[in-house]
């Protein structure tokens, strides 16, 4: 086979989102090193594009040359020794990840539960605080893309202001989507990927560490068992000496520039609308067919939905039918949705009405109603 | 600045390598899922042509989804557990960097050290194995970027055979450049990067276990730190099951796919000759021009040239002045080659006779002869 031959499909799933032409290429423009001065100005504006899009100040903000996985694997890694207590939000996939790599690093974890398709009650993240006021570490996803639900972060935040303890929170699914705001509320390290709101191809997590996430990392007694994600190590790189650490992916580092041009040329809080409004016509859309929203009422993202298929149709044998008759991709639900759900996203360029309307009229050919 | 703004420089440094416009172009084909079935067939292909390149049957050989400094993360973080001996070479950077991962795994390295510029000894690593039987690891570097010396594998991988030690290989540099045969000389774990002889942008680390590795691997007492790196969960989404784990890297993997083809159509052996015969060329109107080489005779990479300037001269002002007057880019020295030596790289689509000439053609009107 060749890459040619690949057939394009309108990526409505959990991500990649599609991707724009201008920012394929920007992504195919010829590659030059990694300390190439015309590389490292883009570099220094990727940064600057991402702390706006983050909403911080923050000095290390960059983005970490692997997928978004890899930012959880280097948010971690870099503030938690072994030994330390970690306290992480599970109601989905991604926090169940989080506990995982915190297990790994030889923590403690405490875990805070809530049913799939719920938030996690901000005020039991606060009492697991109390109960554990020495905890290195609150960990909560902000978009669950194995449920569609949106986790509040304020209340979290302004609980653990003045505290030792640092906040870190998962924005893989929206950042770019809807307001992270790091430095409003209180988030000392945030990361993401970049092929869901922010429309390029998947293979790097942006991320963003707090000066007192930063103070935690300089006073670790062992470095992070990742030297590749060592915070420290790439601060050499990204500051004034420019030291070589690893080769930066430069290609995908063009593609992340240009996406965050075009954030900037629509606006953010256009591009937080736009999600908005789509997200919103779909998940009425959906209802009116008969499925049915899983995400609690009041929590649920615009950019991913969660939905639970008409009559307990099995959802393996239509999904495949948009796939190869309709060229749609959505994704299948996971943990308790599984074979149920699909999973819809309506993330960067393709939060738009016209998505919506190919996919409700694919979606009436494979499950005609009445 | 846009993307399109940054002018071409011809990459004759340690990497990243000149991308052929073919690879960009099917870098910039349509991003689709990472579960598509047309994906998944051209991962698929691309894991085989690794297998070619590499010269292994190895069923897990990838590309991991970072570079190539992840590959070598990949490979000591799955194979070693804390407590382990890993017995090291250190002859520049890049075993330097295995040591310093090996010891924040916790593991107890011991170092066979020889100077930058000269080969390890083999029979210096196979006494370091008899002094350490239990060592779970032996590692080396086949071509050490940081001073051009191809370090010999064939008598190492011999002594272990048979041996439950692992015999893990760093071909950053070499794959695709000079043969590598993973199985002839008995690699257990052998990982490169995309950026060098492969001539396909930076993101993509190659990598392949053999069953005693994956054996090694099964039988570990605690799960390797890294989630993102664990090969056993990326196992799941390679094989049969088609299990999430993480989002590929779609285009990256487009472009490795695009350069494995390349590779295929001009032949490997012939891929071999043209790196041997240009770079000996590049060596000998260096040595004309009053450079000498820096690695130890018989033992020259020709892919990565390292070079000290003539008359003690100073490089950085010479190689700023290749960039901007000439458009080429070559690397600094590193260690002790820091300030008085070049670093060329003929690599990938670099490595031909129209690179050697123009970058002559720019050295003489540097640094005039005579």
């Amino acid at each position: 086979m060749r890459v040619s031959d690949i057939q394009p499909v309108l990526l409505l799933g959990p991500g990649p989102s599609p991707v724009r032409e201008r920012i394929l290429k920007a992504m195919a423009h010829d590659t030059v090193g990694h300390l190439d001065p015309q590389f490292l100005t883009i570099m220094d504006e990727v940064n600057e594009g991402l702390r706006v899009l983050f909403g911080t100040r923050n000095r290390m903000t960059f983005p970490v040359s692997a997928t978004g996985s890899a930012g959880m694997q280097a948010s971690l890694v870099n503030v938690l020794e072994p030994g330390d207590t970690a306290i992480i939000g599970v109601n989905g996939v991604f926090g169940t990840r989080l506990a995982e790599m915190a297990r790994r690093i030889g923590c403690e974890v405490v875990t805070v539960e809530a049913e799939w398709g719920r938030i996690i009650p901000p005020d039991d993240v606060i009492d697991a605080h109390k109960a554990h006021p020495d905890a290195r570490v609150v960990a909560l996803v902000h978009a669950e893309t194995s449920t569609g639900v949106r986790q509040p972060l304020g209340e979290v935040g302004a609980a653990l202001r003045g505290n030792a303890t640092l906040f870190v929170v998962d924005a893989v699914t929206s950042l770019g989507g809807i307001p992270v705001d790091v430095d409003d509320n209180g988030i000392d390290v945030c990361y993401s990927g970049t092929q869901k709101c922010l429309g390029v191809p998947p293979g790097l997590a942006p991320i963003t560490f707090s000066e007192k996430a930063m103070a935690r990392i300089d006073s670790r007694t062992t470095p992070p068992q990742s030297w590749y994600l060592d915070v420290s190590l790439i601060a050499g790189y990204l500051g004034e000496e420019r030291r070589y650490h690893h080769t930066a992916p430069i290609n995908s580092v063009y593609a992340l520039h240009e996406g965050l041009v075009i954030i900037e040329e629509e606006g953010l809080d256009a591009c937080f609308r736009r999600h908005e409004e789509v997200g919103a016509a779909l998940q009425n859309a959906m209802v009116e067919r008969g499925f049915s929203l899983f995400a609690q009422e009041g929590h649920r993202l615009p950019q991913l939905t969660s939905v639970e298929l008409p009559d307990g149709r099995e959802e393996g044998p239509l999904r495949k039918a948009l796939l190869e008759d309709h060229h749609i991709e959505v994704g299948g639900g996971l943990g308790p949705g599984k074979g149920k759900m699909w999973r819809i996203g309506l993330m960067g360029a393709g939060a738009n009405h016209r998505s919506v309307e190919r996919l409700l009229a694919a979606v009436d050919a494979v499950l005609p109603t009445g």
